[in-house]
């Protein structure tokens, strides 16, 4: 059993990007196990724009990270040594591992952690991405807040995403023409070629908001929403009349002192319904969800791709790479 | 018959406030009447925030005031005279009169006006309020958008003002906890004593957050909002989970270049339902919600307050007193 384990505490709250100063690495010893208490090694960690959310001292949907408390992340681990009746060496587990090497599954804090299931065509990874936070994040935000109908028009933001991506593929089996915003002429190809959109804007180009006009020739009726400020702005310039936006992220805004500000002006006007959405309202029907995931990705209706970071010290780095959109599909870090 | 008009008419697109290069006074010759018109004498002007929106040129939910054009206004009207199948001399008629001594009733625009109904214990001028414009914002804006349940909290901005008062009045009836938002010492008392809110907050006063966060120990379920910016800033700081907002209008960012701007995090982080709303959606059902405000108004369950302000050529600062809050309850001017 290993005496020592690395972690990245969170030392000082960012003002816009992942400086050295936010993030310090520290070694602290291992104690031995207790009764109830699995020790797991730490695989792979999940990098999402809300941890930027969670360094934040502001008010959240959970707890802001304290001040010299391990960051907090999503991963996946194996055990390594167990005295949880629930766990035993070899089983691998996902749950909030935090910015670590080791992680304490614990029986005092039952449902953190879950088994992986085996699933034909799905990799571990995935439990991360697709048939994890970002493909239930796709399903219940999509099929619950949104709503689509065959026929409209949905636009989504941060297309290429780990979110987006998938909330595009759902937007096509629910027979929606699907536009997608991303920054660059690959995810725009990945999207369109590969993933079946109908359209991809890579708003990078000088003549993008024409290029949107051009594409949502019908305007839009459903916008899924995870960047925020001048991109929003553009996609409710286009909405229709009594559109509806899920607001399931303002990344644009998360390096900002000033978060997101965008106008209210267009949601009057248009007479818009913008609903915020997380998906800690839907955990009672996370397997339900998991499942349909599953067989779309089975079936090959629902395609994803992965940026790996190799190295735990990267971690600080992979973070600010979701920002710089340096990403396409899921970011996790591989340790 | 009059020969001569006077009308004020849009000169310039205002950048701020009204100042006196965008409304010009012009005086024009009164045409003979032609069949099937009718010509009457404007008694009274409606003075509304949504007149601001109508002098920008920017995408609206009706096409902006051209330059030149007489500026558009609800009004009450005596038809003078009449070659109207529809309207003899004498009767009393409410519509876009225009900001304008004298109106056209035309048979080749119908619905554009409609003749005043007499009713016990209501003023012609109630036609342009309580059971008018304002009644009707009032009354689907919250309970059609909104849907005010028994016992929950609600919130609303501009509390003094022509729909505001009659938003809270309406909570009332529907058993809400009534929280109403307000300029001055003097719309407080009005809208707590007289009106029955259950609390009132002057928000020019130094600690009226704290007030704010008082008067809504159980959080806030149901926001009605007028005035935007950092007062709706304020009010989705208390709102509670999945709350929604009715966005009526955002009277603070009126008259600024960079309109109403306030941050779309909150949305997120409470999953807050916001929906633009304007009455024109529910323009078949004004009969049915007249008869219950009207009815209202009868048994003393809304009550109003008017603010007059004398004469044709003040109705352009009529218009500035509005963005200064310096009406309580409905602003007309008579001519």
């Amino acid at each position: 059993m290993p005496t020592a384990n690395r972690l990245w505490t969170l030392a000082s709250r960012p003002l816009e990007l992942i400086t050295p100063d936010v993030l310090q690495l520290k070694e602290s010893p291992i104690p031995p196990l207790e009764d109830g208490q699995a020790l797991a090694r730490v695989n792979y960690l999940s990098i999402d724009p809300t941890m930027r959310i969670w360094m934040a001292d502001i008010p959240q949907y959970m707890p802001p990270v304290k001040l010299g408390d391990v960051m907090r992340s999503f991963g996946l681990a194996e055990v390594i040594e167990s005295r949880h009746p629930g766990f035993k060496k070899g089983d691998k587990v996902m749950g909030l591992t935090g910015l670590q090497e080791y992680t304490i599954v614990s029986s005092h804090v039952p449902h953190s952690f879950q088994k992986l299931p085996s699933i034909p065509f799905v990799s571990d990874t995935n439990f991360l991405g697709t048939l994890g936070v970002n493909g239930l994040t796709a399903y219940f935000g999509l099929l619950e807040i949104g709503k689509p109908q065959p026929g409209e028009t949905l636009v989504v933001s941060s297309a290429a995403g780990a979110t987006g991506s998938i909330v595009g593929q759902i937007g096509k089996i629910h027979g929606c023409r699907v536009v997608g915003i991303a920054g660059s002429e690959e995810k725009c190809r990945w999207i369109k070629d590969d993933l079946g959109f109908d359209a991809a804007i890579n708003y990078k180009l000088p003549d993008w908001k024409e290029q949107l006009a051009a594409a949502t020739p019908a305007g839009v009726d459903l916008n899924f929403e995870n960047v925020g400020g001048a991109i929003m702005d553009a996609v409710l310039d286009r909405m229709n009349l009594h559109g509806r936006v899920v607001l399931c992220g303002l990344i644009s805004g998360y390096t900002h002192q000033d978060p997101s500000l965008s106008s209210f002006g267009r949601v009057l006007i248009k007479r818009l319904r913008v609903e915020g959405f997380i998906i800690l309202d839907f955990v009672s029907r996370f397997m339900d969800a998991g499942k349909q995931l599953g067989m779309w990705k089975m079936m090959g209706k629902i395609k994803d791709r992965q940026t790996i970071v190799k190295g735990f010290e990267n971690a600080p780095e992979a973070i600010n790479m979701l920002f710089a959109g340096a990403n396409i599909g899921k970011l996790i870090v591989e340790l």
